[in-house]
């Protein structure tokens, strides 16, 4: 089995829900069954909000590009990032490399289309939208997005799980803004924010849903054993 | 913050609980509150419990030296390896690299002395009791180890928690266990095998415990903010 890295810490409890998903994907009965990765749990990548949204603050893509770096130095043989919004930086990290970057964003595009969807209403970052990290993989595959008017209710909500708060109090403000794209269009859904991922198990059944978090999971436990 | 390098995946899930422990550990309002780790999930280190228990396979010495290694080309400050019985070989982890090791068997022994146990119930691998893992550091604290006349059921028990039993069934039945070593006049329960850290909700109350996972947090939370 091959070894993926994983450019984490954004935030740290979306990583371990990654590293949860991926062993859940695996049928073990011991240790060795499981896909070996090596996690770089970085606290310390600079704010991709302040960069994005408010123009202040350092740059994260060097300290990305380092971490790939890192993770090659430590023996892995792909590279994974369980944060949507810091695809904006990809160009960053597969440059500071020769290892395969699986990209998320990518994959979840080919994916949704594979699923039928046409019209994707996108729960995410307003980051994500600003840095338009979206827009190229869903115009190859002719999605179209659907946003809110007015994200701010989903970045108080990202920042609500990122201070940890439970989720039980948070998933039902999630089904709120899922609603909204629905009534705006929406024939699919997108979790496009790994710490909404830890959040989603209230999201309405009437159309379909994608998590882009659970696409990485299968892209790294097929790479690894593929 | 200094980064503390992870030997993991032994258990893989034993690994996320320690992961879990430290982000809980720290009062956080965001990502970067949180303790930078780099965490080598590895599932391929070599069963400890074949090579100590059935003096079979490859020995995992070397392959746990190379992880401390991977973990220092990574940018690690130090290392730590939430698996009691691996700490067999905390001499060859220790002769790879210049980090500081933060021993997790000798820091238990120092934390149960201060906490004032005297017979230590052995909630453990019979790898970790055939390999004598506790012997040293206990005689070093004047404690003395309480263990069962029978291990095969803490055995059974660690292997269904690697199998993924789920943790609701299994916990009753570390509470038997519990409760025999408390007959056999133990006056400080010590959970030491990280597979039983995730089960050990059903302890007796009657005498304390500690769970050497939970020194080994504080010890790697202190180390990087210190």
């Amino acid at each position: 089995m091959r070894t993926v890295g994983i450019l984490g810490g954004m935030g740290p409890e979306a990583t371990i829900l990654l590293m949860q998903k991926v062993m859940a994907a695996v049928p073990a009965r011991d240790d060795a069954d499981h896909v070996p990765l090596i996690v770089h749990q970085n606290s310390q990548v600079p704010s991709r909000i302040a960069a994005l949204i408010e123009g202040t603050g350092p740059d994260p893509g060097p300290v990305l590009a380092g971490m790939a770096r890192d993770l090659a130095a430590a023996g892995a043989d792909a590279l994974a990032m369980p944060c949507n919004t810091a695809h904006h930086y990809a160009p960053a990290i597969r440059a500071a490399t020769d290892l395969t970057f699986l990209d998320m964003v990518d994959l979840t595009a080919a994916a949704l289309s594979a699923a039928g969807a046409r019209r994707v209403g996108l729960l995410a970052s307003p980051a994500t939208r600003l840095a338009r990290v979206f827009d190229a993989p869903f115009g190859a595959h002719g999605l179209e997005p659907v946003i809110l008017p007015d994200d701010a209710a989903l970045l108080e909500l990202i920042r609500a799980v990122k201070s940890g708060e439970p989720s039980t109090r948070l998933a039902p403000r999630l089904a709120v803004e899922a609603d909204a794209l629905i009534e705006a269009g929406a024939d699919h859904l997108l979790v496009a924010c790994t710490e909404l991922s830890l959040v989603r198990n209230a999201l309405p059944e009437r159309v379909p849903s994608t998590d882009s978090l659970d696409v990485l999971t299968e892209a790294i436990v097929s790479f690894s054993r593929g």
